[in-house]
């Protein structure tokens, strides 16, 4: 089953402490999108600019992502600028430049309104809302935020929410988002906001599922946590949290039932690309990578948290 | 088989956002001997003061720790006051009242040297020197120890862990005695000074146990990590580290022989006992639990984070 993803696409100047990196493949949705690839069909609502040229194209070509959505505008495409000097766990940023994103109108294609799988990627809600409303044929929808929208944008932010079956966010927001430091209790706050499936991301000590039953799910409710990798050495942890979600959710829809096996399997193959994503430089790895590669790495993680 | 510990037996005032406990008991040692009974036999070398009665006696005596080795002195015990108000993750040191620890000589009853355990709880490495020295006998040897120590007693130290099999700390600790950010290359730097063990705890995140392959152990080297239970409400975090401790190395000396198997479970033990001992104020819930409800919580942990 396909996946529409709407979110930005980008270009990234990164500075981490194994280098640095110019203008680099980047934004939310092309991370979901390489990510997701490798376990369904993608289709990609964007906008970018006149920077924006074949050999971009390219990359998601090779991977049969659909970029029929991805409207191209007069002008720049986004452009984002940051490092992780001091903390490899926290982008510091130093520039962002929205460009063609700031006058974003997201257009569907017709060809899109058959996908039964929508991820909202960190955009501004209202953008978000008006996708999801677009696209009620969808079966099951999920999507990400950050602090600046929840802080800042809780209205429109709250009107998402309600429509959402699934929301992906790290421990900060979480704690932002229900106002309490108990990560237990603040996730049954954010799921009475809407989402019945709530994925806490914890950076490199993993991600947390939380579920309540409900008569629209066949779950029987509960907690489930998937580990990291430990890895040697981290090159860039751009886009880990946006690989996360496209192999939780690429491998969601690419299961014939949701039942909770799938859901734990989801959040395996979720946490197996994050850290992939982060072994190179922006999209480097997930554009070399293969699914022998992805399954090897899954039994990887099995062996690193199961008892026999 | 017996383990033998060596550390702190005191009483502690303790604040965090749900209340207030004047002078429980506490101590390393009395929360380690305390999660460490429920699996095998625990025999302590601490000193007390003149406030240390037949009350708190009865404490060890219910769980069968043999307290031949705690010293009797004159003045009071080992005072700490804390508070996590902030944060549940960090204790907040109000006042540290040595008193009878501050001139602390460990003497080893005869009847203790046949132990094949000995755990090296958080004091002076110059006295946990002291003590695996005098128990050449023992078949493995654990140690816990602090920033205190590692900033400012460096030398003391590295003598210590030259004698350790398992050295159990957590993440900013294991980054500080190395001088490295990186967990897996700080873990291997930590196993080149002598134990071919490395425990390291992430608090509600869980720990990772790091092994190095050896001609000395079975193991084949690699890298294991458990999950802890997101807890609804953390009562009182104090001792959570020494009774992964305790249920960790009970467990391991509960078993015949120490295969990956029985290294696997063992952190997971430690995982359950840790988070027992958070749900109550000091030793309150280690006092009442029973063995079943430990074993229940182990299949909760492996259903928090199996896949299948």
């Amino acid at each position: 089953m396909s996946i529409t993803v709407v979110g930005s696409v980008a270009y990234d100047s990164i500075e981490t402490p194994v280098g640095r990196r110019e203008r680099c493949l980047g934004g939310a949705a092309t991370y979901f999108s390489l990510a997701a690839s490798f376990f369904t069909d993608v289709r990609v609502i964007a906008v970018v600019g006149e920077d924006f040229g074949a050999e971009q194209e390219a990359v998601f070509a090779a991977h049969n992502i659909d970029t029929l959505g991805i409207e191209h505008a007069a002008g720049k495409s986004f452009f984002w600028e940051g490092s992780y000097l001091e903390n490899l766990n926290e982008a510091k940023t130093h520039s962002t430049e929205l460009n063609v994103f700031a006058s974003f109108e997201p257009k569907i294609p017709d060809a899109y309104r058959d996908s039964e799988f929508l991820f909202l990627a960190n955009i501004d809600p209202v953008l978000q809302r008006r996708v999801r409303d677009a696209m009620p044929q969808v079966k099951l929808v999920a999507g990400d935020t950050m602090n600046y929208w929840i802080k800042d944008h809780r209205p429109a932010l709250l009107d998402v929410l309600k429509g959402l079956d699934v929301l992906l966010i790290n421990d900060t927001e979480a704690r932002m988002l229900a106002g309490n430091n108990n990560l237990v209790q603040a996730a049954r706050a954010v799921m009475a906001l809407g989402p019945r499936f709530l994925v806490v991301k914890h950076g490199e000590y993993g991600a947390t599922l939380f579920h309540e039953p409900t008569p629209r799910g066949k779950s029987e409710g509960g907690t489930f946590r998937a580990p990291a990798l430990p890895l040697e050495q981290v090159i860039d942890p751009t886009g880990a949290g946006d690989s996360f979600a496209g192999g939780f959710f690429g491998y969601l829809a690419s299961q014939p039932e949701p039942t909770p096996a799938v859901w734990r399997r989801a959040m395996f193959y979720g946490s197996v690309m994050g850290s992939f994503a982060c072994e190179r430089f922006g999209t480097e790895r997930l554009q070399q990578l293969s699914r022998p590669e992805i399954d090897t790495r899954f039994h990887v993680f099995r062996e690193l948290t199961h008892l026999d």
